[in-house]
């Protein structure tokens, strides 16, 4: 995978891993860029997501950014310290610091080491090229596997990456992805199409429903490519944000299997995307999901607690096609589904009335070794 | 444990667990009796909860309970097998259908084997004693232990009984509680005095933050024993509904650690629960008192989710009091507090300003265990 024109990156080794895995990335553009961001709604919001908030509205050069340490909740010295690092890239590119955004994960509220991340940029600002792959694997924490989606639209390019693993819930999560394109694109309706793709993606991706303090989503767009209509440019990012929270949530820490959720009938999109992510944080059903235990009540308890006013008598809830409670009553031998809960992707599907509102909610199951991946010691 | 005057009880196995465990309790008073319920505010409540609900301000003579049915979401077959179960209870006992109070326990989904149960009915009735632990025996699901307790006030007696495991959150759970008691007590306040101990002990405790659709806090009074000024009626239901609650945590599924979370400096007291029940539903926290990992990041991240208007420089949090974040700053090396962090009570203290809200939430960890008895197979 390549950048779209305009963009290079890197990725190295500062060592802010104790293992020496790669933990630092530089996206850098040519020309200072137009950009959009969306970011974690956590009050507890981390320093480099401040940092970015703050520059919304004005071009970018680059965009630092770390894995292995969240620099969130760290006070005023994590505060320093983005502004230290953007300052040590901005020299090294030939910018100026309020043009350098940054993102950090990892652990929170541990200090993050800034002479090894700026003696890490020296080294980093040298070996910028067009391959995406270095920068995407220096922003892993406990991913397997890069994740990264490449998306042509009326010969402009849109290349997103992403890493994700756990503290996955709307709004976001320990979560970061980047989009890099060359379309031309308004700039008032470039924000506006990051929010929107963000709200039918990335929001409604669950693995664990923590939500975490360092959340961010950014597009830059350098504009060198085609003009796009805003509206098909919206359409492509649909598709890459859709990729991306897809391969975060297919490599959930722990996670053996995936969930689709579909809740269909409720008053109004909103409205039934929260009762799918109710059934999505719900750990029994996780587990249930885990064991291909086609645990049904699990899910109507889950919906029941989410909406106290769901009327059980227009609930049904079908999995793998097989209905399983039919408006109010259970429908057949639940051991029909088991095979389709054994899956790798099993499909819930839930309707609550028959009202137009609907959502697709993409989760994960829960499994011990998520327990134990979480319960490993890292302080 | 004995029965206060007036009670007597018994429990047998009568086929509705597949492994002849006692599966059916009753609980009833030689006359009829005053009571008091409080019940799931689950949308999908199950029919023995709708049925006690009705009879709300009738006295009742007694209260039939099963384990390993939860009688939920069993639609209409459901609603006829709580009727059909109540009868053939006042029949054995010589009262009336709706003097019988009924909660159920176990799978949801499942339809009742009311013929099981209508034959355990009239075993059970022969064998009547004051004896509690039949009984308390017979309403457990996957607890490892029996759950009572006894407490005297001002020579009136309140007996308490419970189930807990797992489906366990406010408001409530697959939580199962009945307090008897010979206390003379005025109606109003009787009711009232339920309510108000509910709120303080069984709605602040979390295990999964699962909410169930049986969960069901009965209070049954013989009046029998001397007349209690009712704010000291409360004080001790207080203490009986405490334990209990405090019994059901210990116990929970897979449970190996309990932490006690204190929230204070918040707006109100709902504020302050709000904040600790988030921190207790996190399954990254969770998973990191499981390994005993003082990563109170995780906390923050949980407080900031809940209240996306904290202000972190005003946010402390102390374990086993080691003051690990201050007033928005790291303070000093998480690892002091690793010790606190491996006994089998963790005290978590957060301040979140300089209100005069507080509450107590008492939760446990998140373990590999209670993953694998949840993937288990049900159906």
């Amino acid at each position: 995978v390549r950048w779209p024109q305009g963009f290079g990156s890197t990725g190295v080794a500062c060592g802010i891993k104790p293992g020496g895995e790669p933990d630092l990335g530089i996206l850098a553009a040519s020309e200072p860029v137009a950009w959009a961001g969306v970011f974690t709604t956590n009050a507890a919001a981390a320093a480099p997501v401040r940092w970015c908030r703050a520059a919304l509205g004005s071009p970018v050069r680059a965009l630092l950014a770390n894995s292995g340490n969240a620099n969130a909740c760290t006070g005023e010295s994590g505060v320093r310290a983005v502004g230290d690092t953007a300052a040590a890239a901005a020299e090294a590119l030939g910018c100026s610091p309020d043009e350098v955004l940054v993102a950090s994960t990892g652990p929170i509220g541990k200090r993050l080491p800034v002479d090894r991340v700026t003696a890490g940029i020296e080294t980093a600002t040298c070996s910028l090229t067009d391959e995406v792959m270095p920068f995407a694997r220096s922003i892993l924490t406990t991913d397997t596997v890069t994740k990264t989606t490449d998306v042509e639209v009326d010969g402009a390019r849109l290349v997103g990456v992403a890493k994700g693993a756990a503290m996955i819930a709307p709004n976001m999560a320990t979560m970061l992805a980047f989009v890099a394109t060359d379309a031309a694109v308004p700039q008032p309706s470039f924000q506006r199409s990051l929010s929107r793709s963000v709200a039918t993606t990335f929001n409604l991706i669950s693995i664990d429903a923590c939500e975490s303090t360092n959340d961010s989503v950014i597009l830059l767009s350098s504009g060198l490519g085609p003009a796009i209509d805003p509206d098909r440019f919206g359409l492509a990012l649909d598709d890459v944000c859709g990729s991306l929270a897809e391969q975060i949530v297919r490599d959930a820490e722990g996670g053996t299997r995936v969930m689709r959720l579909r809740v269909s009938g409720a008053p109004d999109d909103r409205a039934a995307a929260n009762l799918a992510l109710a059934v999505a944080a719900s750990d029994l059903w996780r587990s249930a999901l885990h064991g291909a235990d086609p645990n049904w009540g699990r899910v109507v308890a889950a919906l029941g607690r989410s909406d106290r006013t769901l009327n059980l008598g227009s609930t049904s809830i079908a999995i793998g096609g097989m209905a399983l409670f039919d408006r109010g009553e259970p429908a057949g031998d639940p051991a029909r589904a088991t095979a389709a809960m054994a899956a790798p992707e099993v499909v819930v599907e839930v309707v609550v009335g028959t009202g137009a509102g609907c959502a697709e909610v993409l989760a994960s199951d829960l499994s011990p070794d998520y327990v134990k991946l979480n319960a490993e010691g890292t302080t």
